[in-house]
């Protein structure tokens, strides 16, 4: 299961060098992250009205490349794996729609919590498992 | 009623032109009006508890200087005005503590608001009114 | 000359009181801006090409109704004044498409400068006045 | 080499969940690297100046707790590694000065560039190597 999020670099996230500060792709992954589980049927305002939230757990970055202001940035997403409460996602930052290479690679860990339950760990539930194709 | 917030500037806060993007100095008097309530007496914490939170309805900036990285800003805060509901205050970001004259100033209207009645305006608290030596 | 421009409301965009914090409507406003100049026909990087930039000088931002995730948000662009160095621009943020009234309005005054003379305000273009409609 | 790095947590970097947004701590960890280079004495613009800049090549971060508005954050920053051309720098974010335990735990990768050789690979400076006890 496989996504394309389109972002515009903002001008303040361009820092002195002329690059997109490090810290912002977290920022995009989040964005990215969001625009998958729409895309695979499981928006995260359903999630939430189901009683599951999810929360970052560990997050990874390789940067190659730099990304520039006017850049076509797409972020693709990639589930990589979907553990009894855990969800391991790949981002790839791309310059361009149809760059080979990903200026920026990444990874988040989420786990899945149940805010009403004192925000304890809970099951990935099915319908997202399935909706992952996992 | 005066005083004053250091901030150092953020790395990431500095854009391509080598200043201090434009629109950071609304976060930046964001921390200084927080750091003013406390050494004035009644820190936001407790303004909260009390059952009055805050809400910014206008704000305005004028910048006649960068500010840059390394610069040892201090944002000068000031009481302009305590109304019936609302706080007018003025800050003076200074380049180094003293600069005569502020690179940018500006100024934030709160009203003070009920989270427990559904957000509505409210009367600004005696101890807050007496505190800002209205 | 008037122009709508979409933002979709970053989740970390989002405060702790559940609405957009205040200060990253500059933001919405400066990807606004760079949106209208290239509407109009003059692309921030051609006039930066042509030996001009622009910085802000003033701002301002009136705070009717809190902006929530999830909102469709559209910030509409007005060129209000055309003076002989500044440009006086009009921003509508509004929740939907097709709501009546903003949410938040607000005004940026730039001026251009000229990067090869030490930065120094310089007319207005030519270009960019016509495109602007003055 | 260690060295510890106060954190007031932002009022905007606390999101809906009340807790930090997990991609501001990449923030925190730049400023107390800089803080960290200033404190071994090799301050960031020492290095510019002697023609070495640095990029972040790699970020990674574990959490394990939130942190909320109001923590007396402090980040512990320690060199992990310095290689021919290449920094690793341990970062953990304390919620209190005498926590025993990071809320969260991350790594850097930096390597040296040289901007006036087109941005490449150069060794670490040896002032920076003895600095950081390697």
């Amino acid at each position: 299961m496989s996504y394309s999020f389109p972002v515009v670099p903002r001008y303040l996230e361009i820092d002195q060098q002329g690059v997109v500060f490090y810290g912002h792709y977290l920022t995009w992954f989040d964005e990215a992250f969001t625009g998958f589980l729409a895309h695979v049927g499981v928006p995260y305002p359903d999630l939430i009205a189901s009683g599951v939230d999810v929360q970052v757990v560990h997050a990874e970055l390789d940067y190659a490349e730099s990304v520039r202001w006017g850049d076509e940035v797409h972020v693709r997403v990639t589930s990589e794996r979907v553990g009894s409460t855990s969800l391991t996602t790949a981002f790839a930052v791309h310059r361009t729609p149809d760059a080979p290479e990903p200026a920026v690679a990444g990874r988040l860990v989420h786990v899945c919590v149940a805010p009403a339950d004192d925000w304890r760990k809970c099951p990935v539930p099915d319908a997202l498992r399935a909706a992952l194709g996992a």
